[in-house]
């Protein structure tokens, strides 16, 4: 008989949350019991599991010694509060919030890179920002192979990375520009419809955006590399799912194209799609929402600057960026006894 | 009293030819007469000139010896069958497509940037490309100051960028999307509605797309410096008019964020929008769309590269980026007998 987990997921009514459940039934994660937990105001909803229906609890309410797993996805301010008292009840944490990202005994891990370090956590394992664990699921063969000094990128990210009140703003802009109506924004600071904006999170001193800074050394942690320069500039775009990424690297030693495509069609959770034709290449919508690959199009060799591979990066930021990656993490721990 | 010039626009009922009419009347350029010349298929169709009706004539039975500047906005094609004659006619061309832009004796003129270049016409003075345009405004105060060496640039570019066909697709696609019917691609090769395109032009066997190749080279020429290493993505967004561009420097000399603030905020052309708070940037729908400006906004140091400044540049890609630029080389033109 499968040993059983029983596993609370926290923000069960959010678009990862629900993703999260969504996985743990089709990936067939043994679960024993699955509680599913919200905010006051959430409480009672149902949410639909292995074709029952489960009333989503009340986190303040919640026994965490019920459970061995919990699956996080309520922001830093619901982790900062609720992942220490799981700990104490002796329940392994899998957070998608930046709460614990940081700190040096927690391990940030991206499966297809460094699942190793699943097994160094005490208590808490922490799942990276959604655009630095594609563009790392992308990079990590290239970097083991070649190195890679700096990584100049410019995201495209989809509004449903800001939460499901950000996808209904683009929705609901969208439907009254189309009908020659005002808009006015609750969600974005600016018009998101029809329009690009460059600032997610908000911005520190040195002019970074805080989901800049988190690809800077959130790709340093989990590279275990100091010296590794991340430039990033990040997007939102009105994609409602899929974040798309420009990747232009700078290598340590020389790699072509031809080089980089074998590898990564090699490599776990990358599909390669790089057809020198119109259409050759992977999108949000038509190839990445929905699936569980992070894809590769646009591989070329920078024809102006020595050592330089360009590549074109885009994944589901719900599945991939967050609700996947954190599954992924607890089906690495359940291997052996944690 | 003034001297005036008479004027062809061919092209005159696309998107950047009804720019360039609408410019010439508003900026007051001093036109005696105007001919509005298209296709075939669109002579007689009614344009709008201070205050009166012009019927679109047939570009094939033009005589271009009645006017002296010829403003070209027809694509390649026409202007390799019709520029020469006009020029043949004693006619200057500024021409918007590619079709003369790599030639030697050809200049391409950004007029705030290399200005005197278009006193060496041989009758004929290309417009650069609308993503080289809109970077080159921004990055040459800076260039001259302290050198540049790298540009890593990621664009981020309206539909308008490939004609009324490519705008009305976009709002076709949306509002079938809306209704939860399904859409086709006409113009585009995927789904351009809540989705983004790597690919603008197409791809070489360098794997580049045309787009970026003209980065590449339109940048060496306008600057007059081969050593500039241009590394672009370019990438097709769902905004209809304004291009943005994410760019990524590495200069020769240090300067800091604090002094390219500064010297862009006196540099022409440029509009400074660059507060440390949530919306303190441009975008294409709330600054630039239908503004004369480059926009500047997320002025930065790169914190994990020495000499190394980014930029956010935002402008309306028919008028700077095209329309605007052509009229601009016109005005300079007339400034002394040509």
């Amino acid at each position: 008989m499968t040993q059983t987990y029983n596993v609370a997921v926290v923000g069960a009514t959010g678009l990862v949350g629900e993703a999260i459940v969504e996985l743990l039934e089709s990936r067939d994660f043994p679960v024993g019991e699955l509680f599913v937990l919200a905010s006051n105001e959430s409480a009672g909803k149902p949410v639909y599991f292995k074709g029952r229906s489960i009333k989503v609890g009340d986190l303040a309410d919640f026994d965490f010694s019920q459970v061995q797993i919990a699956l996080f996805s309520a922001g830093s301010a619901v982790a900062a509060e609720y992942a220490p008292r799981a700990v104490d009840a002796g329940c392994v944490v899998i957070d998608n919030s930046s709460c614990f990202r940081n700190e040096p005994e927690v391990p940030l891990v991206v499966p297809e890179v460094n699942p190793e370090r699943v097994r160094e956590h005490c208590g808490i394992i922490a799942n990276p920002n959604c655009s630095t664990i594609q563009m790392l699921v992308a990079l990590a063969p290239i970097y083991r192979y070649a190195g890679i000094r700096r990584i100049n990128v410019a995201t495209y990210q989809a509004v449903s990375g800001a939460g499901r009140q950000a996808v209904e703003e683009l929705a609901r802009q969208t439907a009254l520009l189309l009908n020659a109506r005002d808009v006015d924004n609750q969600h974005f600071a600016k018009q998101m419809a029809f329009n690009v904006l460059p600032q997610i999170d908000s911005l520190d001193d040195s002019g970074y955006s805080g989901e800049e800074l988190k690809m800077v050394w959130e790709t340093r942690k989990i590279l275990e590399d100091d010296e590794i320069a991340v430039t990033p500039t990040c997007v939102r775009v009105p994609v409602f799912f899929g974040h798309s990424e420009a990747v232009h690297l700078e290598t340590r030693d020389p790699i072509s194209a031809l080089e980089v495509r074998e590898l990564l069609q090699q490599a776990p959770g990358i599909e390669v799609l790089d057809e020198a034709q119109d259409g050759g290449w992977a999108t949000p919508v038509t190839e990445a929402a929905g699936k569980d690959a992070v894809f590769v199009s646009r591989i070329r060799e920078d024809i102006t600057a020595e050592n330089g591979i360009n590549l074109w990066v885009v994944s589901d930021n719900v599945r991939k960026g967050a609700a996947l990656n954190a599954v992924q993490i607890a089906e690495l721990l359940i291997r052996e006894p944690f």
